[in-house]
């Protein structure tokens, strides 16, 4: 059970054809996504891509409708405080409403977390609704801070 | 006595000479920051200098003591969300201890928010204080969300 579990809904980095696979229409499920057009996702993807291991997107497939269905990414702040330490930044993590209940976005986080780790920061943050904190304490976060924000045009 | 307020406090990007002038000493006022080497310095500055106008570190640098007296940074993140949108991160802003009270930060945050808009981000957000979100408040800023945090070891 384990096993197909792990199987079905195994993790990876966002390649360029997932976009085929609804990882747009995914985002959507999160915030505001117009469509995007292939020439605007690939040019995107390959920026994201030359940061390597300094942005990374996690990804989740269905492997039985070859969907995308849960999401989130990671990049790496390079700082001069804690004696030139990183720190990994978490934005953008759904996961698509018909797979809530799996444990998908807990997956997500943990992959995304563990990145971070990994390449030697020395904590991880991000910035939820005071209703999403809960999902984020079960998998380890504390509440800090407040997010304050300043919108353009 | 705008002009010589405006020279006297005139910000400009870190450089790399900036260690011998305070840089180090002042983010010391602002969390954890043992001794950093001139390599380590040298090291992490090529790193950020090398994202260009995607990793800006402001500085402001009494021109009558030669320190550092004020800094700030902002990158940039790129997405796929809101139409491939960009939002700039503000972090490790300071004012030292002795120069307080002269709206320097208000600049330094204006410095940063400017350069995200400038480089078409359609927000700039950051994490801070409860204490300190009235400050935010007075440079435009709105309280949105919750930060979370994971510290690693």
């Amino acid at each position: 059970m384990q096993n197909s579990y792990e199987q079905k809904f195994r993790i990876r980095r966002l390649e360029i054809t997932d976009k085929k696979k609804g990882f747009i229409e995914l985002l959507q499920q999160l915030t505001v996504c117009d469509s995007v057009s292939d020439k605007e996702f690939e040019d995107r993807f390959r920026e994201v891509d030359l940061l390597g291991d300094d942005h990374v997107i996690g990804v989740i497939e269905d492997e039985i409708t070859g969907k995308i269905i849960a999401t989130g990414c990671v990049f790496i702040e390079k700082k001069f405080i804690r004696n030139c330490g990183k720190v990994g930044h978490i934005e953008d993590v759904v996961v698509d409403s018909s797979a809530r209940g799996k444990q998908l976005g807990k997956k997500v986080v943990e992959f995304l977390s563990e990145h971070a780790r990994s390449v030697g920061c020395y904590k991880v943050i991000l910035d939820c609704s005071v209703e999403n904190a809960v999902f984020y304490e079960k998998c380890g976060f504390k509440q800090k801070d407040v997010q304050m924000a300043l919108y353009f045009g």
